[in-house]
């Protein structure tokens, strides 16, 4: 099997990461997740290059990530704002946050606590949980083939199983 | 403000992904989850060059996400196994699968199911919720600062509160 790229991989986790693994993408869905809309607002808070910045919108707006809308203030500006799709794309940011601040260094002393908007309570780290709330293990979790499995999938759940 | 790498950022978000946010170490980890353990087990699964396989399976190693273990079959060969932080990678994986389940053309037609082993269970897509189980949409969250915010923290906070 050649693959002429890693997202041509029969994976979820595969197609998303070549959508939107790389981490100048992921800094800007996390400044669109604080309301951040304008070319210039990522350019200032990320030091981003105008380029990548400029390829890495368009890559975005055209996995329908975000969308480009006309900024109401001056016509002439578009915004970028996050399309149903890319608000799915929450809990994976949140996950990625929970594991940085507490395996890179930052447990102590988080940078940014997350809270319920209504409540001001502390939102709980992002888990995998049974239907009634129970956080899981991974050794807890067992995968099972689904309609679309192909032969790749196969011997990853039949490896677990052996294992 | 010059970066020499995104992963310099004070963010929790891009310094987890630039430990594991490159499409083969997240695979790599997605096959550990399944029980692969032998260098030869993934390159065979991955279609991986062997020194693209080295490389990440020596930055992952240094990480602490995976740890070397003699093989218990074969002293001369080593397992890589999953450490705490690597479990810890968990909701990562699950939250990315469940995105491109949904948004990447695989939703009808999941290659993969998850289930709680003891139960049959199914597993409902990880999602941001309350401590009391309610899953929350990212306009119903709100950030505010951590003890260890910097000044580019700040900004993003006031930012949000702005808009």
């Amino acid at each position: 099997m050649k693959k002429s790229s890693v997202g041509e991989f029969d994976c979820s986790i595969a197609k998303t990461v070549s959508t939107i693994g790389d981490t100048w993408s992921l800094l800007i869905l996390r400044n669109a997740f604080h309301g951040m809309r304008r070319f210039e607002d990522f350019q200032k808070h990320l030091c981003i290059a105008t380029n990548i910045l400029t390829d890495r919108l368009k890559r975005l707006t055209k996995a329908e990530i975000l969308y480009r809308v006309k900024d109401q203030d001056d016509a002439r500006r578009v915004q970028y704002r996050l399309t149903e799709k890319g608000f799915a794309l929450y809990p994976v940011l949140v996950a990625l946050k929970d594991w940085g601040d507490k395996w890179e260094g930052n447990y102590d002393q988080p940078r940014m606590v997350l809270r319920v908007r209504e409540t001001g309570e502390l939102i709980p780290p992002v888990a995998v949980r049974t239907s009634d709330g129970r956080a899981l293990h991974p050794q807890e979790v067992t995968p099972t083939l689904g309609e679309g499995a192909d032969e790749l999938t196969k011997e990853l759940v039949e490896f677990r199983v052996k294992d």
